[in-house]
């Protein structure tokens, strides 16, 4: 069975390349970033308000492999890939928890980001607590 | 840009259809169900551990429909579908915190379910508090 999915946006981020990345977006409260929606979704953005957070839902474009073990880079113990945050993994769909600070058209500004520039959007929902 | 994923897993519950279904699986703490992961990815469970908490990421598999302006169940008002949880969504892509009861060979037993019997899952996270 395959599933097609397709970007709804994409991440402006200072991040160029993996080694500037923050391990996890609740280690870069104060960076800022921008999710730009494609046009036809805009309407879809009704309803997010500055200050809430949402889940950023996103692709690991940048990722090319996915085994199953792997050694986390803060540990030295090999684990099992669904125990871990790595990018590198089957689907290689991510998540980000993030704070708006403004949205203007169909743009959302945020903090919190830990992703690359030109990171595919999948969804965005809120968070629910 | 098609992005193809692929189902690494099958949810087995007792619910056969939507109107079963609670509207977040925080509603639903004491329902059990299973995660049955296909052989192939079987390595991937290794340090998650009973009690625990995960992110299950799944495909709403019966949503045919994704409109962008929506009126939630439990309001009049109409909303963003990027401000609300609903099924109906761009891409289909679930995502549901449960709790880890058992795990056995490939499979995890977990409380928190809100999603259908047959539900193909794509991805399995630690939840990072």
């Amino acid at each position: 069975m395959e599933i097609t999915v397709r970007p709804i946006g994409l991440i402006e981020s200072e991040f160029k390349n993996t080694a500037e990345i923050p391990r996890q977006s609740i280690y870069a409260p104060e960076k800022q970033a921008r999710l730009k929606l494609l046009d036809d979704y805009k309407d879809g953005l009704q309803g997010l308000t500055c200050g809430s957070k949402i889940l950023i839902i996103f692709y690991f474009h940048q990722s090319t492999e996915a085994p199953l073990l792997q050694k986390p880079c803060q540990s030295d113990k090999i684990t099992g890939v669904f125990s871990i945050r790595s990018p590198h993994r089957p689907n290689h769909i991510g998540i980000s928890e993030v704070k708006i600070t403004k949205i203007e058209n169909n743009t959302i500004y945020f903090t919190g980001i830990d992703m690359l520039d030109g990171t595919p959007v999948l969804d965005i929902k809120p968070v629910i607590s």
